[in-house]
C-alpha cells in the first residue's frame, strides 16, 4: 500500500485529517521522551498522523528514544512522518531516507530545490524500493519563505518567468510525491497549488494557529491535511484543542 | 575568535587546506565509530579540519558516538563542521544548530534557500552567541544541482535575471558566512562566486576526486578549502592519497 493511500484510509478511519506535529521545547532527552508519549496518550484519538523532527531526534537518537514514539504511534495504528528535509547529494540523501524508513518512518520529507540527477531520485528510489513515502516541500509557512519559495524564476524550456513554488508543484506531479507542503500562512498560494496538483498529490499544511494561520482558509484553499504542533502541544488544554482543531477542519472539509 | 579565523589558523598551523569529510558507507554503529577513529588516526596530520554528516549522527547518535569523534578531532587541534544543510523553519533551525554547538562542532552548514527571516536568522544568531560559525550553500557538487543552484531568478529589486548562486553569494555577503560552498566540479562557478566574494568569505570545495572534480581547477578558480571524501575513506592507501591531496592542493595555492 502506497502511503497517500495509507493516509487516506487512516484519515477516513480515524474521522481526522490532524497530523501532529511533535515539536516540543528543548529539555533533557528522558523528559522530552516522556512528554512526548503523554502528549501523544492525551491527543491521538483526534489524530490521522504524527510528525516528528529534530527536535526529538537529535537528543533522543534515532534508534533509541525516537524508534520508541515510533513503535507507540504504530501501536495506536497512525502512520508517523519524519519532517528531515532532504536536500543533500544522493549518497547522503539515500543514507538519511533508509536510517529514518529502518526506524520505521512511513514517510520523510525532502526538498525539490536539490533537484533529481545525484539528488533527489535516490530518496525516491529508496521509498519505492521500502514501500514508504516521499512528501515535498513546495512552500513553507515562515516569512522568509518568500525569498526561496516565493522568488520568481526562468522555466527552463519556455524562458517564462513563473514561481518557484509553481516548478516545485510540478515536480511534485512528475517525480510522483506523496505530498507536497504548502504553508497555511499562504492560503492563495495552496489555491494557486491545488490547481496544479488537483487530487494527485495531497497538500500538508503547517502554521494554523501559533504561526498565523486560518483553518478555514487553509481548507477551503484546498489542504487535506493541517500539520498541527504548538497550538495543540501549547495548549492550555491540548485534547480540547486538538478535537476542537479536527472539528473546525473537519466541518470545512464536508464543504468541499 | 570567529571559526572563520580559526579555520584560518588551522590551516597555517598544520600547512593543509583540506578538510576529511567522514562520510563513511552504512555499517553497524560500533564498526562505523571505530572506522571514523581509525581514520582520523592515519590521516589527521594532512587535515586542516574534519566534517561530519548524517551518514554517522544518525546511527552513532549525537551525544554518543558522535561526541566521541567530535572530542578526538578537538584533541588533535582540529576544528569539526557538521554539515546538517538546515533548512527548516526558524525554532526547528535554531534547536538543530544549539544540538550540534553543544555537541561541539565549530560549524554547521546551511541552505540559504531558506531565507532570513523566521529561517536563517536565528541559526546565525545562536552561532554569535555561541562563537561558532555557519558555512551557506552556494553551488553544489551534484549534477542535478544546476535544477536549484544554476536555475535564473529575477532579482526582486532589479528584476534582473540573474543566477540563483548569485543571489546566494550576495547573501553570504550580507548576512557575514563563514564560509561558502561551491562544488569543485564546477570551476566556472567557483570562479564567478569568488569574484563576488573575494576573500571576505572563503570557499570551501567539495567534490574533487570520486565525483570527477580537478583540484588544480578547484584551487586556481579560487577556492580555499578542498572537502574530500571518499577519494581518502575509499582509497587504497588513504595516508598516500591524503598526503598527496594536500600537497597537490598547496602547490597550486602557492601559485595564487
Amino acid at each position: 500500500m502506497s502511503f497517500q493511500l495509507e493516509m487516506d484510509r487512516s484519515a477516513k478511519k480515524t474521522g481526522s485529517n490532524i497530523v501532529l506535529a511533535l515539536d516540543l521545547p528543548p529539555d533533557q532527552p528522558s523528559r522530552l521522551l516522556s512528554k512526548s508519549i503523554k502528549t501523544l496518550e492525551m491527543v491521538h484519538t483526534y489524530l490521522c498522523a504524527v510528525k516528528m523532527n529534530r527536535q526529538l531526534v537529535l537528543p533522543l537518537g534515532l534508534y533509541d528514544g525516537v524508534q520508541q514514539i515510533v513503535k507507540w504511534t504504530h501501536d495506536q495504528g497512525l502512520p508517523i512522518i519524519m519532517d528531515c528535509k532532504i536536500n543533500d547529494v544522493g549518497h547522503t540523501n539515500r543514507a538519511i531516507a533508509e536510517h529514518y524508513y529502518k526506524a520505521g518512518f512511513d514517510a520523510v520529507t525532502a526538498n525539490p530545490f536539490v533537484g533529481w540527477d545525484g539528488g533527489l531520485q535516490p530518496v525516491f528510489k529508496t521509498a519505492k524500493q521500502m514501500h514508504r513515502g516521499v512528501i515535498l516541500l513546495v512552500y513553507m509557512s515562515h516569512k522568509g519563505a518568500e525569498e526561496g519559495y516565493g522568488q520568481t524564476v526562468q522555466e527552463p524550456k519556455t524562458e517564462r518567468r513563473i514561481h518557484q513554488y509553481v516548478v516545485f508543484a510540478k515536480k511534485a506531479l512528475s517525480w510522483n510525491a506523496d505530498g507536497a507542503v504548502v504553508g497555511a500562512t499562504y492560503p492563495e498560494k495552496i489555491r494557486e497549488i491545488h490547481a496544479i496538483l488537483k487530487n494527485q498529490v495531497p497538500i500538508y499544511s503547517p502554521g494554523v494557529g501559533a504561526q498565523g494561520g486560518s483553518i478555514e482558509a487553509a481548507i477551503t484553499a484546498g489542504a487535506r491535511y493541517l500539520i498541527v504542533g504548538r497550538s495543540i502541544t501549547f495548549a492550555e488544554n491540548p485534547v480540547e484543542a486538538a478535537k476542537f482543531i479536527r472539528d473546525t477542519a473537519n466541518q470545512f472539509l464536508k464543504e468541499q
